[in-house]
This record gives structure tokens, C-alpha cells and sequence, in this order.
């Protein structure tokens, strides 16, 4: 359960979160709510530090500080995003832009006295990644030979101490965003905005255990940001209620005529035979959002009566094969303990060599339950355990125990990263 | 050359740079000196923006915006230190921390007034990515089970405008930075210290195709910082003199403490069999200079006579295999231009598949010489340059010529992933 200062300051900032643990957070069960059981995983298990703060960030879609497994996790998320955005696309160029704005132009400054340079040099920081995208239009153009469509891909932390003003103590203003800006003509333009946010719902839907989960709506006009014409979203729907994770808006040549003013004719591309500034749709992911969000969709709870009418349950973090931030866990069974030790570290190797992320559970001395240790590894969401016992030196064979089906397999050591590699190759072409 | 106002800019901010400049900024040759034809280069290939002040950043050893190839060779860079820091290493953990600091423990400050929270709201920004590091200490503790040594380790942006202050305008104060921070007993500092320095400066040395331009040194007493008991540095020798890439300091036990001043016992790790409070070892490499390193080390000109005793200057940048951005560059030559185009397409496709990052050269219509796609193609770092032509459509022949060889190999159009995969493959294993 949640700790209550914690609640308390939940409850304060988001009236969707504020229904969610007024309804649930007193249940009769202790506090088995979704969100709070998660964050108690997420804060055993290795993705997010103990303290409540980054555990409350995260929750309200803003960055938090990560442990190992929340790193990778989203790293492995960015790769995604990376991959599927840029680089299969010839006609996608990723760009990097700095934090600070307002710098554009400072050597035609030199005059300033020391007060006013004081001053700028206080700049802010970019709420977004769409001007960056903007100011670097101009340059991109030879790229591809002034031919549209185009796009400037960026993934990187912005700035929102702007939203929920009266709480941002304690919580984060950080949010990693991942971020597209097409540059298109104007008759294509709506069927692009149809492309993207289409392409975009199923990207999230691949990772899902619960593809129903993630949805897509238009942006109702009222709801529309200075100088979009049309905007649409793709949602996920948390235990407390929907949230955007990814926001598409459309605008006019406006756009980049209001950021690049005196330009008119360094701004045109070709259209077919005429010449035309382009539209811009600009996509815009949040990636801390999106990490609690298939977090959330992975977590599953499975009950099981065994044959003394007992109940189990157990809980398994059943993330996607590519996400998924620990593939194999690798731990020994009893016996002569150094050369069980020396068999391990040879495998970890051979299994980090190839780009199998290993978590070396051996190196763990204190003795614990084989039950206590599917417990963990089901929690950290690790694809498959591998028991390195006294067997293994004799004939070279292992157990190999599946997150998904429970299964366990007898495999020979020279098989398992062939095996490991398949699997989740299996997965990604899925 | 570079422009009178950014050289300038430039030549009041650092002495090493205005020597630089004094030396060789006003050659007869009109301004042929390394860093300002570098920058020059940089510009028109897409490495980093064309507006000065970004070239002016990189010199400085800041972050500047980047380009789509500037993008990918950091990129590419982040990556290879990643995989043999942490990804290769069971004892290393990644963890990412917020940008901003000081909002630790805001959860016991619920009672501030409004006008000192708007104070503390505008927090600072890290400086370095050490004190993140000591802060997820102790939870970092279990992933070992309290055995020594281990390490946490982080990339991202730091901010440092404290440095060259009166000339922060026009010139930014981020830098990425890429940390390690390790844990070691007192008895082991003095030899981890000594390993990690090899390691890194091997590290840089394995991308160079000047190694002897990097090399360390010890820090002297006088530049230690305050609770460092040593020091070493990685130093590159540029054009204008000798900077420093990457520092390793060596903390006693006392940085924890200093940090986690009431928890002594929770501080503990083992030693053998006994409890001790470890040293920290902090390692921080500028990867920004560290690009620009990258960049002039493996920037060569070569000088040809041809058989009419004409002279020809080739400039090539010779990117190791793993860092170049640009693997392969796909053209086309004269012919029925959609037949050709497809098979550019659908070989583009094949390439991008296996993560084999290429450029689609057919892509622009103005038709250039060979020669000077050579010099383009020579000047982005590419490795393997492929024209796809007439032959091509009969009989599935390529032409494939090498940056380095300069030599054109006919190959058949079946061959050409494999040929380049292993290429790059066997450059990452000497």
C-alpha cells in the first residue's frame, strides 16, 4: 500500500486519481488497488528508487529517477521507438536539439551590458521538441533535395512546470518525449494525420497483453492548441481513468512562415511541378506516461488452487519479449559452489556477448526458496530462469523454467542461447 | 573558414584556442587549419546545424544541436560505451537520475509558504551525474547483496554554467556526459583506479586511427577537487592543444557518509568477512568533446598526383566501421529511373532491416558528377558507396566502392548485406 503522505499528496493533484483511491484506496483488502500494488513492485523489484516522490512522479506522467530495471526497460522502449520511426525510414532524419531556448541569435548580442546577459543567461527550457524540429527545418531541406514528405524524429526531456502550478514539489517537471514533425503538402495532409495516428495506436498495441487498453479519439476544437487546425490522440486507460500518451496535431504552413518570417522562398519544397511551404503534423509521445502504461498492461495476477485445495497467487509482470529489461536470469542450485559459480559466469558471458541481457542471480549468496526466487524473477518480468546445478557439471544439461507458461525444460548448455535468441526474434516479427 | 565573428567569440573564451587561432587562423592558405576546415565540414554534411554558435559550443566542449549525422554518430558512441561499460559487466547497473536536484525530501516540507515554494521550484540543474549515483546508493545495495565491488553507471545531460562565465551567451552550458561511479573497498581503490584508467583510455584509443593523439596523465595535488584523494585523466591533443575527455577521481568512504550522514550501518558492505564503508571511484567522460575528438582524429586529407601530374586533395572522414553514421550510401546511375529506383528501394529496405544504417542517396534528382558524390559520401564518413545501374537490371551486378581503398568492387546484389555485415563486424573485433 501506498504510504498515506503519499496518498495525500495523490489525491490533491489529480481529480482522476483522487475518484480512483477514493473508491478503491480503502478497500477491505489492505490496499490491493492496482496502481498501489504496482508502485510496491515497481519499488521492490529494481524500477524506480524507494523514495515516494519518484513513485508520485511517475503516476502523474512525468519522468522519475529509474533503478536498473526501469532503465532498460525504457531504454529498450526509446530503441523502439527509434527503430520503427527513423530508422526504417528513409524519409525520416533524427536531429538533436539542446534544452535551453532562447540562446538563436545571441551573436548578434555582443553589446549587452552584463546585467541583461545576466539575465538571458537564465534561459528556459524547452516544453516540447516541436521547435527545435522548426528552427532545424531550414538546413534539413538539402537532405532530401527540398522533395516532400519528410520528417525530424527526436527523443529527449522537456520541461512542464507549467501543469498541475500549485503541486510541483515533490513531483517532477521532467517528462521524456518522443517526437515526430512530418512536413507534408497541404492536400496530403489529412491523410497523413490518419497514417500516423493509425500507425502510432498500433505501435503501442504491439507491446500489449491487452491491446483493447490503448485507444485513439480526434481532439475535440475546443480542446485544440494555438494554430492547429485538427488533432487526435492515442489514450490508454489506467485504473483511474484515461490518459493521452501521445498527442498529433495538425497545423498550416503558418507554423513555420511565424518561425522562419522573412524566408518565404527558402521555405517552399517541391510538390509534384509546384512549389509549396509545407504543412506540419507534429507527434508527440510521452515516454514516462508509456513506460507506466505497458507496466501496467503487462501486470497480471494469476490464482491457482493446488492439490491440497490451497490458494497461490502470483503475480507476473508479463512484458513484451523486446521490452521485457531482463531476458534470462541465471542462478545455482546446491553443490561444489565454486565450479557451479565458474559455469555461470561462462554462460553470462557468452549470453551478454550476443546481446541477451543476463541478471546474475548467482552472485546472490543468500540462500532462498525456489519458490521465492519465481516469485521475483515472475515480478521483474524476466523471460526465462536458468538453474545451473550439480547436474550441469556432469552431463552439461540445465533447467530452463518459461515466465509465461511455468514450464520447465531440460536443455543442453551449448543449446540455451540459440534457444534464448529465437524466442525472441519469434516475438518481434509477431 | 570560420567567420570573423565566431573566431573572434571564440578567441576570447579560451587561451589554448587564441593561440590556436594567432598560429594558424591567419595562414596564406587561407584558413586550410584543422578545426575551422573541420567545422566547415561539419556544417555542410549535416553533422551539426549551419548557424555558428553550434560550432562554436562543440569547440568549447559543450553540447551544440545536432544533425542527422552528428545525431548518429553520438549516438553510435553512447552506444559502444553503454555495451562495454554496462551491458558486458554483471557487477554494473544502470540507473537514471532527474535532471533537476534538490527537491529530495519534499515531502517534509508540505507547510512552506507560496512564495517559497515558487523559490524552491526553481531548482537547480545537475552538474554531474555523481551525486545521482550516490543517492540510489543504498538501494542499489541488494541488486549485490552488499558484496563489493560494483557500479552504477548513467549517460545524460549536465549543466555547467559556471565555466568560462563571462562568455556563457552564444555558447551552451550542457554537456552529456557518460558516468561511472564505482564501489570499492579501500584495500582495492588504489588498483581500480589504475584499471579503470587503462581501461578507458584503451576505450577511446580502440576508435582512433591516431591512437598517440590520446593519452593520460595523473592530476596533481593542487587540482584535486574537494574530497578527492587522487585523480587521473583521458586527454585528447587537438589542434589548439591538449584537453581533457574524461576525469576519474578517487573519494574515501567519506562521500557516502557526507551524503547518507545518518545511516552508517546502512552503508555497509562486505569486505570478505568484514563490514566496511567502500570508496568511490567517479568516472566522467565529456562525450561532446569527445565527438569532436572522434571527428578530428579521424579526419585525413590526401593528396594524389594524377598522370597528368595534376594534384587532387581528397578529404575523407575515417570513422571507425562501428561509429560511422552512415554504413552505406545507395545511388543510382543513368537509366529508366523508376525501374532503378525500385531496385534502390527495395535494396534500402533489405539494408535498414539488419540495422545496417544506409543513406538514400537515389533519393535526390540532381544528377552530380561521380567525383563529387565521392567527395560528399568520402566527407559524410560513409563506408561503402553502391551504384545500382542498367547492369543491374540485367544480370543483378552492383558497383561497391570502399572509402578507405577507394577501390570499386563488382558484386552481385544477393551479396552485398552479408558483405558489408561482416565488414562491420570484423572491424568491432580487432
Amino acid at each position: 500500500m501506498l504510504t498515506y503522505c503519499m496518498r495525500k499528496r495523490l489525491c490533491r493533484v489529480n481529480s482522476n486519481l483522487l475518484q480512483f483511491y477514493k473508491h478503491y484506496g480503502k478497500s477491505s483488502d489492505g490496499g490491493s488497488d492496482p496502481a498501489s500494488s504496482m508502485m510496491q513492485l515497481l519499488q521492490r523489484r529494481f524500477f524506480i528508487p524507494p523514495e515516494d516522490y519518484h513513485a508520485v512522479s511517475l503516476l502523474k506522467g512525468k519522468a522519475c529517477a529509474y533503478g536498473p530495471l526501469g532503465v532498460d526497460l525504457k531504454r529498450n522502449m526509446l530503441e523502439q521507438w527509434w527503430s520503427s520511426m527513423v530508422r526504417s525510414r528513409p524519409q525520416v532524419f533524427g536531429i538533436s536539439t539542446l534544452h535551453g531556448v532562447g540562446d538563436k541569435g545571441a551573436g548578434e548580442v555582443e553589446d549587452l551590458s552584463k546585467e541583461s546577459k545576466l539575465v538571458r543567461r537564465r534561459q528556459p527550457f524547452r516544453t516540447s521538441l516541436l521547435q527545435g524540429a522548426l528552427a532545424q527545418y531550414i538546413p534539413s531541406l538539402e537532405l532530401m533535395n527540398r522533395k516532400l514528405p519528410f520528417g525530424l524524429a527526436e527523443t529527449g526531456l522537456c520541461y512542464r512546470p507549467e501543469e498541475d502550478d500549485s503541486d510541483a514539489i515533490g513531483c517532477s517537471a521532467e517528462v521524456t518525449e518522443a517526437s515526430l514533425v512530418w512536413f507534408c503538402s497541404f492536400r496530403t495532409s489529412l491523410q497523413w494525420l490518419d497514417y500516423w495516428t493509425q500507425h502510432r495506436l498500433q505501435w503501442w498495441r504491439k507491446f500489449a497483453l491487452g491491446p483493447s487498453d490503448f485507444s485513439m479519439c480526434d481532439v475535440q476544437d475546443d480542446e485544440l492548441i494555438d494554430g492547429a487546425s485538427r488533432g487526435a490522440k492515442v489514450l490508454y486507460k489506467f485504473p483511474w481513468g484515461t490518459e493521452t500518451l501521445e498527442t498529433l496535431w495538425m497545423f498550416s504552413e503558418a507554423e513555420l512562415l511565424k518561425r522562419h518570417p522573412s524566408n518565404q522562398a527558402k521555405l517552399e519544397c517541391r510538390d509534384g511541378k509546384k512549389a509549396v511551404v509545407p504543412h506540419v503534423l507534429s507527434l508527440g509521445a510521452n515516454m514516462d506516461r508509456g513506460v507506466l502504461a505497458v507496466l501496467l498492461n503487462s501486470l497480471q495476477d494469476i490464482q491457482k488452487v493446488d492439490n491440497k485445495q490451497r490458494l497461490h497467487q502470483r503475480t507476473v509482470l508479463k512484458l513484451h519479449p523486446t521490452l521485457a529489461p531482463v531476458k534470462v536470469a541465471l542462478d545455482m542450485g546446491k553443490g561444489s559452489t565454486s565450479e557451479l559459480r565458474q559455469v555461470c559466469e561462462g554462460l553470462l558471458h557468452e549470453l551478454l556477448e550476443v546481446g541477451i541481457s543476463a541478471w546474475p542471480g548467482y552472485m546472490d549468496t543468500t540462500h532462498s526458496s525456489m519458490d521465492k526466487l519465481h516469485t521475483k524473477y515472475d515480478e521483474m518480468g524476466v523471460l526465462f530462469t536458468v538453474m545451473v546445478g550439480e547436474n550441469t557439471l556432469e552431463n552439461g544439461l540445465l533447467l530452463v523454467r518459461n515466465r509465461d507458461t511455468t514450464v520447465r525444460e531440460t536443455m543442453h548448455i551449448s543449446e540455451i542461447r540459440e534457444f534464448i535468441l529465437k524466442c525472441i526474434s519469434k516475438a518481434e516479427n509477431i
